[in-house]
């Protein structure tokens, strides 16, 4: 009797899609990133500040996944960004199919550059590749400076890490945050991790991420 | 050709040890409750404090799930609270099989009450019975006040809400959250919801969650 292996079907229709993705995004030449974190880390409100300030220099478009509501995607449409809500109906990640479905209603010959902003988790989407060309993974300074050393896959997989709302340490020392064992320990595990302490609250450090996100997006248009 | 449903079959399995668990728990009369939130809400410090501040009261001892590492086991340790610990090598939440062996590590007969510290994670623990009594959500104020709406599975399945890290909300408004709209939401979604909001750093509220607990020690011990 042959055995069949369903964990690894399941991730190689992913990865067909995936690559279908690639294709398509390639083929545009527009730039994909997934984002990933924990609940609450501040995914939309980076996304909103960073279409906000850089409208004029590139061209943004959403995809919002979400378990459900679109609490998110009304954010991001306030904006004026094109969005596309994905109700993963419990599901605990995006899949490539979905991103897939996505990207026919985003009018990608118009964009630089399309988020995924994935579900809040920072366990299980960062097993399934999208498409993406890059992944960008936000830790909140409240979740604490050991998350790199907790869960490590998403933070060895990803080409940025965003270290969030720094605003918090400076006033009074309300939270207690290692900056530098969060870097440490993120570039054990990925040398090539390039690291951005912002505030996407009040600004502070967010120019770091721009830069980033302007010299990507030049680099994946010729 | 026979249809095999495997995502059912696995959660019967699950299933049949979350009863072995009930029994040996019931046998020996021992409240366990299964702690879940997103990484960095504060589960161990509420523990830690828990335990230090009960140790009079009641007879703890902790099951600590994660993804790899035994650094929330080695800050149970530091209680002298007897703690299993259970590394889940990648997987995003704990199952009844992998309690059901905790438990026989633990000195049972001798305990009032069992954490189980799930893997952080918002969404998948919560579809995983281990034969706890009742699920603990953690949620810290710096998350946002959208996560009952945004994740609705673990706030309707709780039996307790705690709102944790409030001490962030009382110096110069760094955080904006509105308790009760979490409130609202949450009790939209489970009536009977028991709700504290806490800071497990500097221990304000808390002794309403202390107060909860031992009536329900009590409750599980006759």
């Amino acid at each position: 009797m042959q055995k069949v292996n369903v964990a690894k079907k399941i991730l190689s229709a992913n990865e067909e899609y995936a690559f279908k993705n690639i294709l398509i995004l390639t083929e545009h030449k527009t730039l994909c990133l997934n984002m990933i974190s924990s609940p609450g880390s501040g995914k939309t409100t980076i996304l909103t500040r960073t279409i906000n300030e850089l409208k004029d220099q590139i061209k943004i478009g959403v995809i919002e996944g979400d378990i459900q509501t679109d609490i998110d995607a009304e954010k991001i449409r306030a904006t004026k960004a094109p969005v596309v809500q994905i109700n993963t109906d419990g599901a605990c990640h995006l899949s490539a199919a979905q991103v897939n479905k996505a990207l026919k209603n985003l009018p990608i010959s118009e964009l630089d550059l399309i988020f995924i902003e994935n579900v809040g988790n920072l366990v299980c989407p960062s097993a399934f590749e999208l498409g993406e060309a890059g992944k960008i993974v936000v830790l909140s300074v409240a979740e604490g400076d050991d998350k790199p050393a907790k869960y490590p896959v998403i933070f060895a997989k990803s080409k940025v890490l965003l270290i969030n709302k720094i605003d918090l340490l400076n006033a009074e020392a309300l939270v207690d945050f290692d900056i530098e064992r969060v870097e440490a320990d993120a570039r054990k595990l990925n040398k090539g991790i390039e690291i951005f302490p912002i505030s996407a609250k009040t600004g502070e450090g967010i120019t770091n991420w721009y830069n980033w996100l302007i010299k990507s997006v030049k680099k994946s248009s010729v």
